[in-house]
């Protein structure tokens, strides 16, 4: 037999210390094998428990991690008084219900994005969270990139100037999804960045798109966020497309912004460009429009991975009781956009009030 | 003194063959230099005068070509009988006064694009040509491009099956104009690129921008056109766009293409990706999606300038009398499209029928 | 407490099927992590042991993996009869001695490329390989691209034609070693992706370098293989550049292939271009070259990781007693051509014949 | 008849003031055309004449530039005491001769790249331009690029710091011409901006290449310069690839810049990365190195066309009587790194000193 180092050193991992916040994962699909990686290896957490009904994807993290128990049976872990936390990776449809009875049972909990399927459901686990006092985050993850949190940097230090427009293209082939088109899978990604950035709420939004699956849900979308003051942004959403694109542009009186989150480095670069406007407001005809054409700079980001940042601020608002980045009333900000695009989508793209 | 060549073989040159076709340009400004040049060098035509009201201008284009009169009075040229044809580059305003009297006055017509400033005045044009059996072409010069050619082959040849799709994004930093707003100037070359490729014509329009010049017009635009049977077109428009952008998806059910109009080579991309679709259309939890994903392929285009097969496009039609493939009436629907999209900007983003 | 589900079902996990190879990973640093992954996920292999001299390490592994025994003492593992393979991912420096160890215990060995520090330790690894009937693999990985072996595909059913010329660029910024250079590094991946792809061997070598950390070894070299009937492969291996490039050129005479690693898809281009020749060759102003220049064409490509696709090559070669692709006379071969690229190097850039 | 607008204004062209260059351009074959273009359209510069032996190249340049007299015999333009300059661009074996003649006949000379074909034939002509006291420039068009400019302020303002290598593509699928190889064509002029950009001089040269036309010479050649101090410049030369690649990469101890030519803006970009080494030199197995990957920055360049630029160069040295950026010396450096690349292909890729 193979001589075991001594079993006091590595041997049976060690308890994990009282502030090591104690997760279950509840859906073992596609992305909760991210969480579980993520908030095993995160410092501040591990993973106790994963939930699912299907039992092939249970003896698969068994077979990976064997000190994680499987459980088929939500409400028990629920009731496990040794699990802080619940992280909900399951259809949109079952986030209310489950993070309902997850924050009356005392647990803080993780929501993947969108939050809920109506505003009004996200609007009462936001109370419900604040009544318990227990943290309810949603997993808007590109919120937790370095590119964003440089590109909100540049925004917040007058860097860009007034922001004039954004627009955002998140397009690639594939993943239709049954229960949600692609505003409420793709389009959420795109309405929580916009909601992190800018200072300004939308008041309006509209939206068209089209259907090119017989029964299924719109595989195209193009909507518009309407702000006060002239400022308007834009996405195309789209999951038949035949080339994957990540394109965000800010543009700001100041400095343009563009943000491409396909290629390996340099993703966010600013460029010094812009125009200047001279001459007289009453006479058109003497308008002169110079353009400015100036450096470009694309700084160094932040390189943790955005679920490992986020499973950490999870961790840590929860040890300090402290409000998450994108807490409920994000979410709930979040799912009142999509809802309003959907709106807007049934009525021929006329504009809808977010209603909030 | 340098010793000249003998004059009877460089000397003079030749009086042009008599069904070369003489033009005069008209407006000498931007695109004027371009129109010269390329209908100096085509083989079936010849450039007879340059008319423009700046002296600057005529003393520049004679130093380059002292061969071509310089005229100030456009009536002067329309009753030179040795003038055959009139290209108007002069502003959008002007378009239609300037082709009228060419074709009253018995010339043929190339107009820069927009054709005019409303569909009534488009279609008079029209008919006005008709009447007098003179060519009237309008300059969508994308339409001569390789690359459009190659895409309608490819949509003509059921290469692509059915159009699922189609999406553009035409942004670059520059040249705002003060008598038309971006859809008049970069959606145009959309529209007309959209009605050469597509059998099918859009039944409705809608339209979101935002101006960010105080006094100016739209700078940035999104445009959507609506087709019969769920099929949109949809356009982004921008002046004020930091890095310059000229991509066209074109999705069909068979087979999708993406052509870049910013690189030098392999402009247009074919691939054979797409979605499968089985399962019975009443169990929508059973459809089982599938995604294909094969090769990409990157045909060789035909090389020739646009500018200057469109420039033999024009002559060509006027000695064989035949229709040119830009002509007035499909400078009218671009027209129609224009103003429809100017409609929904004004009314919220509403959809706009288009009135032909 | 949770209730775990019941043990039957997703319980203990069965002990592995006869056929499949157990594999003990020999060093935890930076691949050996890969390699546990990549054998623990192949359906023909698992890990069974890991072995380090650092306690660290090996608490990592089982953290992660609590079912892989940790080692320190390599002869143990050697004499464990349940173990069925050994895979070697220490210090070039080192890969001698474990190789033979584990071939005179009996063991089937995966070394990490290069096989060995010299071109005489790899034969004689070759032949103890032989006399013992175990499988030697070298883990030249690149060799089990979907890219690589699509080339293959060109270069042997004559799409390519005769190759012309083969150039490569692998440059990056990062990961200086202090035992080996940049050839022994870099080079040793273009070094086998050659001597896979073509079916003639190069006769000789001829490097150039720089040094620029004292005390360190070569961060750039230039490599040159030569090939008889004027063919050369050419490298251009470099650990101090600021973008990282992965891009490869084979010219043949009918067509001409790039391969770019660093893009997500369409990383092999079959460029449809070349050079004819018409004319007399005794008159060489009368030669007339003509170009050609038609589509290009990126073919569908194997995805499966590389590295598990090596690793179930490896399982089945054991199972069947066939011959690894990339076998101990491959990884001699790419020795002996770091060595001869190493003597030029010292040489001045002289020519130096290979010793095969 | 069109009405001329009156004769005093835009009539017969000025007589060019006395300060203005004559220009007699000799050649109008693949470049000829750009510099009678760029000469034509420099403030301080005319063309009067163009000499070529073809007469349809001499009435091609009638037609387009009727105010240009068209020259067979080269000598009678040497005799015009109203040229003030000849701008060579003919076959590289006839520039010694032609500039000879010209200098002699005391006109200031423009020629071409390569100067000759010989190291001692430059000298000579540098020898007699000085002492005929006229300017002799070659077109080493690059060393006029903004690109160029900004690479060398890096360098000058210790911006990079230390040189520690450059590297240079210059590739693409393309005129193989008769009477030179690729080295004198595409690699002198990467020699031209190595010989600008940095302060030391190479003291040897070595270089392998392949021949792909029977009777043809070099189509793609790898060139390395050796300079004191562990610096090596090295370049990809290749008139037989499938991509245009213009690819120059200057790392320097605190910076290191990338030069791509073929895209339209941000051609130069600076990158903070690097490499610091940290603990004793004796101890190897201790060095830290650490890599520093910080922000990247792209400055705006000047943007006048490369060969206006030193179209105007050249006038204003013949006017102020100062010695050109790439003068007769210059260009003699540069045949002398040919000849000793030339010299190393004969030899096998074994270094060559330079001669000079």
């Amino acid at each position: 037999m193979v001589r075991l180092v001594e079993d006091q050193q590595v041997g049976p991992v060690d308890p994990e210390p009282a502030d090591v916040v104690k997760v279950a994962v509840v859906g073992y699909g596609y992305w909760g094998p991210n969480l579980v990686r993520n908030f095993f290896e995160a410092p501040g957490s591990t993973v106790s428990a994963v939930c699912d009904l299907d039992q092939g994807r249970l003896a698969a993290v068994c077979k990976r991690y064997p000190t994680i128990a499987p459980v088929t049976e939500y409400r028990e872990a629920l009731r496990d008084p040794a699990i802080d936390a619940v992280a909900i990776a399951t259809p949109v449809s079952t986030h209310y219900r489950l993070a309902k009875e997850a924050l009356e049972a005392g647990k803080h909990v993780w929501v993947e994005k969108p939050l809920t399927m109506s505003y009004p459901e996200a609007q009462r686990l936001t109370e419900l969270a604040e009544r318990k006092k227990r943290v309810l985050m949603v997993d808007h993850v590109f919120v937790y990139t370095g590119a964003v949190q440089r590109i909100r940097t540049s925004i917040d230090g007058a860097e860009l100037g007034t922001v004039l427009y954004y627009d955002s293209v998140r397009v690639n082939l594939g993943l239709l999804q049954h229960d949600v088109n692609v505003i409420w899978d793709l389009g959420v990604h795109d309405f929580s960045i916009v909601d992190y950035l800018l200072p300004q709420r939308p008041v309006a939004v509209s939206s068209v798109g089209a259907r090119h699956i017989n029964g299924g849900s719109e595989s195209i979308a193009y909507v518009t966020l309407h702000f006060q003051e002239n400022l308007i942004a834009h996405f195309h959403l789209n999951w038949l497309a035949p080339v994957k694109i990540r394109l965000t542009t800010v543009c700001g009186s100041r400095r343009m912004v563009v943000y491409d989150d396909t290629i390996p480095s340099e993703k966010v670069r600013i460029y010094d460009r812009g125009v200047t406007v001279n001459g007289s407001l009453e006479d058109r005809t003497r308008l002169l429009v110079e353009y400015r054409s100036g450096d470009m700079y694309a700084p160094k980001l932040e390189q943790t991975e955005a679920l490992q940042a986020a499973a950490r601020h999870f961790a840590s608002c929860i040890v300090e009781g402290s409000r998450p980045r994108t807490d409920g009333e994000a979410g709930a900000r979040i799912v009142a956009l999509a809802e309003a695009a959907q709106r807007s989508l049934a009525n021929g793209g006329g504009l809808q009030r977010v209603e909030w």
